[in-house]
Order: structure tokens, then C-alpha cells, then sequence
């Protein structure tokens, strides 16, 4: 392990897995840690309760289609959602840097209020601290939730089977492309606007109908390459995606070119994959298609038997790829 | 309300109470919220829960007594065990500024974890994010946490009557002490240590002894007079400390009055206020001095019917001062 922390140690990618293996894992050292999932599942009195919590240091606080509240909001709600709980209560702590305009404050809370309260969750306590001018950069805000898991068994890849669809709720990379477009360094103009939503009324939908349902995952820091790699590691299935099938704009393709970033790295603030029974895919894709949030929803892979453990792209050209978890840091401070 | 955000917002007195009031509750308008406890208490399928967050930024971030992760996991136990809660689950959610050595990270992260065990609460899940150089001031942390409402009714200002008595557990103001003694501003040797514990345990051994207990709190930022004032603050009673009661390290009372600190102020991290009705005072004090975290008990004041809301201390002269909540910052970055 390196001796320093590095921006990637952040960045949902090898050197962040090797951390939370090599030092989180190991130190906290317990069983409901261990399972990593996007919340923690708890059973006190037999209630399944879901307990998630994440940080948010996205630059810019504001960015096309959202702002760092929306943001705090719909990410910690989403964590709680794909885990299969109903969100019900979040946490909002708040670090903001000394000097910071109280309108911007207010713009950021009323964001997250109507977030909320979109999505029926309420924000129930809090805190503030404030920090000398230079010791932060602007407000980086934490929320933490809680919510009942409602399906009949905790979602899991142990579940996964061979056959199993992937399918995903729309277009991918919008959100890393909309706040990308916002800061100094990148001199572009672009109409994406990220896709930052609270998905728990989409996921409500499906659950009850869908008892194949074997996992979902939000698509976040790592993007879509990432993240199924989580789901497939040590596990003895493979998942191959078809490129062809997955969703993306013309405009954050293009972009992608110019930057030389893959967009199966790129993050997304709005996005579930599904990890279905095949022969309820016609049923998922109908819910999905049927909520504002799903319109695009597409299948874009399926697992397979082999290469056990693995994530590979069937390209257009028909060849086959492997496709590893993140390595180093594509987008600082996207979320 | 002033235009920027000042240290004195993250003060937790006059400017972060106005704060808390005029775009908190406004904003997220909520009775959960309004009651403004140490944590959110909710009931769901006839189990009370505690749900509370705190980011934690103290500077430096090993202090004598402790550091950064003790006091993190220590605080919001603590703000689960004075709402009456035995706290059951932690998140540990990091912002580290790049650069960090890890093996500062391991030290503290074995030290939440060592807290963690010794206060029986388990960390379940957790989120890193790292921002640049110079964008973080080397690691803030939060921890939110859950835990099941254990006393009859939940604690409240409402219950409180003429003539409870008001108790502390020990010595005020060493944790502020201990940490300004490591910063570079200032030049003075002390052999104080910070109190930073987790207090459920002696809490968990008063609550089914003393069902006369009326509330809890922990005297963190503002000291036991800001704390003691949002006690009483709208109430029908008055609270009355007897000075010459409070306990205090001489070497603490000298280090005030030289650096001109008001020791009722000062934050303290393994301090708990009780206020309990009158009878059973001589219970609550024998299990209290036989618990290690509250061998220095003592009486330190009493519920009177007037002056309404206000508290105020009977001074060791006998006369007689309006204690209000802290204006200002007296020291920012101590928790």
C-alpha cells in the first residue's frame, strides 16, 4: 500500500477497494461491514432495517441538472434504495468553509428539501461545523439514512444465476460529463445535464413485481465498469455486456473521444442496474418504461458461466474485451 | 442573519442556534427535527428509535486523551445514549485531504475501532472521498449512528419540575484544554488530558435505576451553560448552578483565567448533564461515583420555578449571574 493517501484512494477504483480491504475491512473487522453492499443490512426485531451513509464533495455545488444538496440527498436515498429498503429518515451534517455566501447555503438546503421531500424521505437532525477559510472547500456535506428492506430476501450476488439479465434505467455518463462542463479546467459547452434523481419511487415500483429481482446497484463513483465488477468479484459467474445496447447520448459519447475518457468509467447520479430473472425482463422493462426515470431503460448484458469472476464487453465489431474495476482517478470530486 | 458564513455558525452558540432556526427548520420543516435533541428520535412498528450525525474536524488531530476517531465514534454514542438510546450501529464516512500519511489513517482508524468495541456498537458502514491538496485540512469525520429508545418515556425538557437536581459526572472544560494545549498558537505545558468517552455504559446503568431521570445531555460545543440554556430556553422553570459545586481542575480554572476563558463554556467530550427528580438524587450520584467515567460526580445545581427560561449561577459570593448561551466562538475546530 502506498504511503501517502491519493486522490484515487477516493475514486471508487483499485487503490479505494485495496483500502477498505487492506485497512477498513480488516480494522472494523465484522460481518455486516464485510458484505459491502451500498448499505449495511441489520435485523433488530425482525425488521431488516438498511443503514448507509456518504460524503459529498462534488466541485462545482452547483452543476447542470442538480447542485450538491440534490445531490446528497438523492445519493444517499439511492444507496438505500438498491439494497431493497423503503428510505425513510436521512442525516444531513454540513462542513462549510468560512467565508461562505449564507445565499448559497439557502439555495443548497431548499434543494435538498425539495429532494426529500420528492421522494418521501425526511431529513430528521443534523449538524454544522464551520471550518477556517482554506481548511475546506466551500461546504462538503454528509448524509447518512435509514430504511426498511421490504424485499423477501437481502438482494445479494449470491443470488446471481447464469441466464440473469443486466438491465440499466437510461443513458450513462451524463452526470460526470454536466459538472465536468462547469469547471475551469474543461473548456466545453454541452446541453447534458446530469441525471441526479432519487430513484426509490422507480425501485418501489419494480420490487413487488419483480421477485426475480437478484440485485441492484446504483452506478455511481467507478461507473458501470466498476461496479459490476464489484458484483461479479469472487463470485462464479461472468457478466457480458453488449455495447451496442448501452445507453449513452451522442454528446457525452463525443466528449468521451475528445477527453479520452471511457464512458463505462464515468459516474452516474441516476442510475440502477437490475440483475434479473430473464423471464421477468419484459416486466421490469414495462414498470421502468412506464416512470419518468426509467423511459430509456434498456438490456445491456446477461450473465454467463464464464470467465468466472469477470465483467466483459462484447463490442460492436462482435470481439470481446475484459473489463477491469477503475485504476487511478478518471474524475476527481464528481460526487 | 449575516451574509457569510462566520466560525461563530459552527459555534453551537447564538449565530448556530440562529442558523438552526431560521434555514433548518424552516427548510426542512419537520417535528422530528423540531425537537432538536442530541439525536432524532422515530418510532417505526412500535420500537423507538435514535438516529443522530456528527462531522468531527478537530484540530490537530491527536490531542492528549485522544484523537480524531475516539472522539468520533465517542461523540455520537453519546448523542444516542443521553436521548436514551443504547447506540447499536456507527457509519464512518472520511473526507481525507490527499496526502495524508496512512499511517496516520491506520492509527486512527484502530482507535475508532478499539472505542467502538469497548462502548459494544459496531462500525457498519462507511464512505471515503479524498479532495486535493489544500482543499480538505488533513481529515474530517463523520459518524451518524442508530440505537433503540431504552427509558419508559423519551427524555424531554417538558418532564423536568421544580426542584430536580442537576448532576455531572466530573471535571468541565478538560477536553478543550487538552486540544488547545497541542495547537501552535498557543505555549503552554499541561498534564490535562481530554475526558473523550463514550458514556453509554454509565448511562445504561442509570436509566433502569432512575426512572425519575427527566433528560441527558452532553455538554459538547457551548459548554455546560449553551447546553444548559437550550435546556431551559422556552421552559417554565429556571436552572440554578451552584458554582462553587461545578467541578473543576485547579490546573484548568488557572489555564481560563490566563487565557481568559470561561471554563462554563468550554466543550467538553465525556461529560454528561443529568437532571433527575430530587428523590433520587443519592441513587443516581452512588452509581454514577462507582462507574470509572463518574467517579467525580456531583450535584451541581437545581430546577427552580423562576426566572422562566433563563439559567443563572449562584456565584461563590453568593451573588447571583444570568448565564446565557455562548456569543461568539470561543474556540473553533474542538470537535
Amino acid at each position: 500500500m502506498k504511503e501517502k493517501i491519493l486522490l484515487s484512494h477516493g475514486s471508487g477504483g483499485r487503490l479505494s477497494h485495496q483500502l477498505i480491504k487492506e485497512l477498513f475491512l480488516k480494522k472494523f473487522d465484522n460481518s455486516l461491514l464485510e458484505k459491502l453492499g451500498d448499505s449495511a443490512i441489520f435485523e433488530e426485531k425482525n425488521i431488516r432495517w438498511a443503514f448507509s451513509t456518504d460524503s459529498y464533495v462534488i466541485k462545482p455545488l452547483f452543476f447542470p441538472g442538480g447542485d450538491i444538496g440534490k445531490l446528497a440527498v438523492s445519493g444517499t436515498i439511492n444507496d438505500l434504495a438498491v439494497a431493497g429498503a423503503t428510505p425513510l429518515f436521512l442525516s444531513c451534517a454540513l462542513i462549510i468553509e468560512e467565508g461562505l455566501e449564507l445565499s448559497i447555503l439557502e439555495k443548497i438546503i431548499s434543494s435538498m428539501k425539495e429532494t426529500a421531500t420528492r421522494a418521501n424521505v425526511q431529513i430528521i437532525t443534523g449538524d454544522t461545523k464551520v471550518v477556517e477559510h482554506g481548511s475546506a472547500d466551500g461546504l462538503f456535506i454528509n448524509t447518512s439514512g435509514v430504511g426498511i428492506v421490504t424485499t423477501q430476501e437481502n438482494l445479494s450476488p449470491q443470488r446471481i444465476e447464469v441466464n440473469d439479465r443486466i438491465i440499466i434505467n437510461g443513458t450513462i455518463g451524463d452526470h460526470s460529463i454536466a459538472t465536468l462542463s462547469k469547471r475551469e479546467e474543461f473548456d466545453f459547452q454541452t446541453e447534458i445535464k446530469s441525471d441526479c434523481a432519487p430513484l426509490n419511487d422507480l425501485i418501489d415500483k419494480i420490487i413487488p413485481a419483480c421477485p426475480g429481482l437478484k440485485m441492484m446497484r446504483d452506478p455511481t463513483r467507478g461507473g458501470l465498469a466498476t461496479v459490476l465488477n464489484e458484483v461479479a468479484s469472487e463470485q462464479s459467474f461472468a457478466i457480458e455486456l453488449w455495447e451496442k445496447k448501452i445507453p449513452i447520448r451522442q454528446e457525452v459519447a463525443s466528449i468521451c473521444e475528445i477527453l479520452g475518457f471511457d464512458p463505462l468509467y464515468l459516474a452516474n447520479e441516476g442510475k440502477v442496474i437490475f440483475i434479473v430473472k430473464y423471464q421477468e425482463v419484459d416486466k421490469l422493462l414495462t414498470i421502468a418504461r412506464a416512470h419518468p426515470l426509467g423511459k430509456e431503460s434498456h438490456i445491456i448484458g446477461k450473465v454467463l458461466s464464464e470467465p468466472k469472476g469477470k465483467v466483459y464487453l462484447r463490442t460492436e465489431f462482435g470481439s470481446r474485451r475484459i473489463i477491469d474495476v477503475l485504476t487511478g482517478d478518471q474524475l476527481p470530486r464528481i460526487c
